[in-house]
């Protein structure tokens, strides 16, 4: 049998914790985990208490044990209470078990409680971690909240099942300034946006647009902009030329990852979820359960979301000599297994060995790994509430989806033609996105999902400049009831609006 | 003044290649291209002709000067007849003037003619080419007319723009079938699929699911399926331990460019556009308009394309001869400028030096890089008709759109939930796809953009185990007209389906 350390010791721990604070302590909630969780939790606790953070833990229960205990989410309403009240999380890795029906507690918290950005910093620890780039340094701002992964999923056909990607101003706004305040704050030179704005123009051209607009605020700091699969590559081929990279949420989920993994270990990573009220801390790697309650993981990267939870609640010099500490550890060779290179470490310890080796580390600084000079920056990340600027927002017409298992554009395509209902005309058929009708190309595959463009009757849009017309709502109901009635199935629509004047959606491929 | 090569010069290499053929040759539709193109194309044809390939040029015009007389699409009309006529065409790099109404003329041959593969094999060549991964060995089938790359977007409120990702049943069979038929046709082992189905569980799910039917009629192939986020990342680090990787548009788009990076120059990988009834052929770099005409550019990217072009042809020989020839060049260290270096290479070699030193090795054999073997492949790849296998599908609901600029869900919850027309219920309100209504969570941030889930009265679906009753659309269509005359501004609407009995929508985040 593992020994398995238990919830009543690290409460223990918590309670030695509070009593030798002098100041008023900042409570925050601690999410000991599952697997590996407990016990590097217990070694970054201890490495906490001894560099004198300011902080009283409060330990909440989430994850494998309340998973099992029927809460198809893994977090009782008494967590949610103290998370909403402390405003702060640690948390270590859990366990979701197998099994269907169990939600992912780290989507359910970060949508919960609008955990919008995503932050990654990743840094070499060459020669002590093997990597082809040295000197890479790199921090992922990742949007948190939406993109693809808000997981609005619909079949809508026999063939066809769609995904929504929302990207919204708001989202934009919060995760582009969240990244130029990061820059700030921490000394950062430059900030990469990457995005697919030759594909999709209106979704990450408005995405590019915010990171442009908001970018002329921070006159010191370098900006680029990539396409994200040229910046993906790049980034895999050579990382140290990236500084702090702000993207959506998907693209973010990649490109973290390749960091993490290019760098030669995703034992050493921490991250942080930040929302406008609340911050939640963590190591990126999962919660092991093989090796769990061995007392041989690496705390390595909860010790470093510790760090970067001391640096958000302004814990700035602490911040500095654990992380300097944690260098010099490093650096010293005393290695954990996962890391532990013949000829390369000094000796291979256990979880709290490790640890305790930082706290006798404690006012060390680095040799040779670049020194934490947190307590440097500008202070304080200042996201200011989104403030809506109104466009005048005319519909002009409506995308139809049918459901068809014709094979031949221009059967739909004319009989669509044919109905001329309360003023509004077929403009063009599309299938998966490209023009079918009129005039599309013999060779165009056809799935049985046909997007079918009315707009206004009195509209001009045979030229290459169209001019779209007014349509009342009450015009596109009417148009449904007109096709329903002519036996064709309506699976979807989309409207179709001008914001200022301006085209809200794209032209079909070849339109 | 450069000195252009004219395409008159091209046509003349055409028609003497079309006269020492002795059987019917194949008319393949080729494009000059701009920039570099003519001078790598040239090269190209020379090796082609002198290898004794089966082909006869039939020369098409496309790019640079076909926008600049005015034809947005970049291809006239009797090109599109070459190339419906011939069925394979060999592409050089083109260059789309700047400015805006240029549509992508890579994406439209590839959406109009159906080419659903884009496939990019990529091995390392060190060390003549740098690169940490000097066993490297990928093949990258990306499939390549949907997913969000339809590019349907529609801004539908002030602050949300969305984008479509389809993915369809048909476009999955395909590109998993030609990843499978590929490795078999050329001797490979092993595929990898990627997706993100852990949280795209309908289109990414149905993927995996198609990968997962399909690889079961190849017994003989190694498999696996992995995370988009972690494959991309274990790609990077350790491209040895792939061998063909499958996946969707985006995914592919951004897998494609990583490997090509990280073998250590773009300037060598050729890829194929495949069809059911038309290929493309073309290398993976851009036109380079800046050392156009000066005949220092590097062909291979074009001459790996028209080695991919003769294999599906199943002109394997030849395929294998020049491939080897090419190998041996480089072996030999005859190489271009872009990848001169000084101490590994021989001779910087000009574009026609660089051919002539590939004819010069016909027949010859490389001695360190490993052998091309095609002609020992299982021959033609086979990609049968979709058949399409109807499921009882059952409209249960509606998904409605509601552009509100309130902030309080209660108070669109509530005024909704009075709503109670013709048999049709309200279940519940997502922002983002996070669930707000009943029961959010406070510090769920809210745009302007609500999810409205309207289902028959009769559903029973306040259980884990919801039980949906059928709608007419009749029912949605006055659903809409009620929400309508009491003002609800309705800017999108997603019909409910069952298939067979099982839920065709993903549920909201804390439904």
């Amino acid at each position: 049998m593992r020994k398995k350390i238990k919830n009543k010791d690290m409460n223990i721990v918590g309670q030695e914790y509070k009593s030798n604070q002098t100041k008023t302590a900042i409570k925050v909630a601690v999410a000991q985990g599952d697997g590996i969780g407990p016990e590097i939790m217990d070694a970054t606790l201890k490495i906490l208490k001894a560099a004198g953070a300011n902080i009283e833990p409060e330990f909440i229960e989430l994850g494998e044990q309340v998973y099992l205990s029927g809460n198809t989410a893994g977090i009782h309403q008494e967590s949610w209470d103290i998370i909403n009240r402390n405003k702060v999380i640690l948390k270590a890795p859990i366990t979701t078990p197998q099994g269907k029906g169990y939600k992912s507690l780290n989507v359910t918290l970060r949508k919960s409680l609008g955990l919008f950005a995503n932050v990654r910093p990743v840094s070499a620890l060459h020669p002590y971690i093997q990597t082809n780039f040295p000197s890479m340094d790199v921090v992922i701002v990742r949007e948190n909240e939406e993109d693809l992964y808000a997981g609005i999923e619909h079949q809508q056909t026999q063939d066809v099942v769609q995904c929504l990607k929302l990207i919204t101003r708001p989202g934009c706004e919060k995760i582009v300034r969240y990244a130029f305040e990061y820059a700030v704050a921490y000394g950062r030179k430059k900030v990469t946006c990457m995005v697919k704005d030759n594909i999709m123009k209106l979704t990450d051209g408005l995405f590019h647009q915010v990171f442009d607009e908001i970018s002329v605020e921070y006159p010191g700091i370098e900006t680029e902009t990539q396409i994200i699969d040229i910046g993906a590559a790049r980034l895999a081929a050579s990382p140290e030329r990236y500084d702090v990279i702000v993207t959506s949420n998907l693209y973010g989920d990649i490109v973290s990852d390749i960091v993490a993994e290019i760098a030669g270990s995703v034992g050493m990573a921490g991250s942080a979820n930040i929302g406008t009220n609340v911050a939640m801390f963590e190591a990126i790697h999962g919660s092991a359960p093989d090796i769990g309650g061995l007392n041989i993981s690496n705390p390595s990267g909860l010790i470093n979301a510790s760090i970067m939870m001391l640096a958000h609640l302004e814990e700035l010099e602490v911040a500095d000599n654990i992380k300097n500490a944690w260098l010099s550890t490093i650096e010293q060779g005393y290695h954990t297994a996962d890391i532990y290179q013949e000829g390369i470490s000094r000796k291979k310890v256990s979880t709290s060995e490790f640890a305790e080796m930082v706290i006798s580390n404690l006012g060390s600084k680095p040799e040779k790994l670049p020194l934490s000079q947190l307590s440097k920056g500008a202070g304080k990340i200042n996201i200011p509430a989104y403030l809506r600027k109104e466009k005048i927002q005319v519909l002009v017409g409506t995308d139809i989806f049918v459901n068809w298992n014709g094979s031949d554009p221009k059967e739909i395509g004319d009989k669509l033609s044919s109905i001329n209902s309360f003023n509004m005309k077929l403009k063009m058929i599309t299938n998966r996105g490209v023009k079918v009708y009129p005039d599309g190309m013999p060779e165009t595959y056809c799935t049985d999902h046909w997007r079918c463009r009315f707009v206004a009757s009195n509209s001009e849009v045979k030229s290459g400049s169209p001019v779209y017309k007014p349509v009342d709502y009450e015009q596109v109901i009417a148009l449904l009831s007109k096709l329903h009635s002519e036996g064709v199935e309506v699976i979807k629509t989309e409207n179709l609006y001008e914001f200022d004047g301006q085209r809200g959606f794209s032209l079909g491929q070849g339109e």
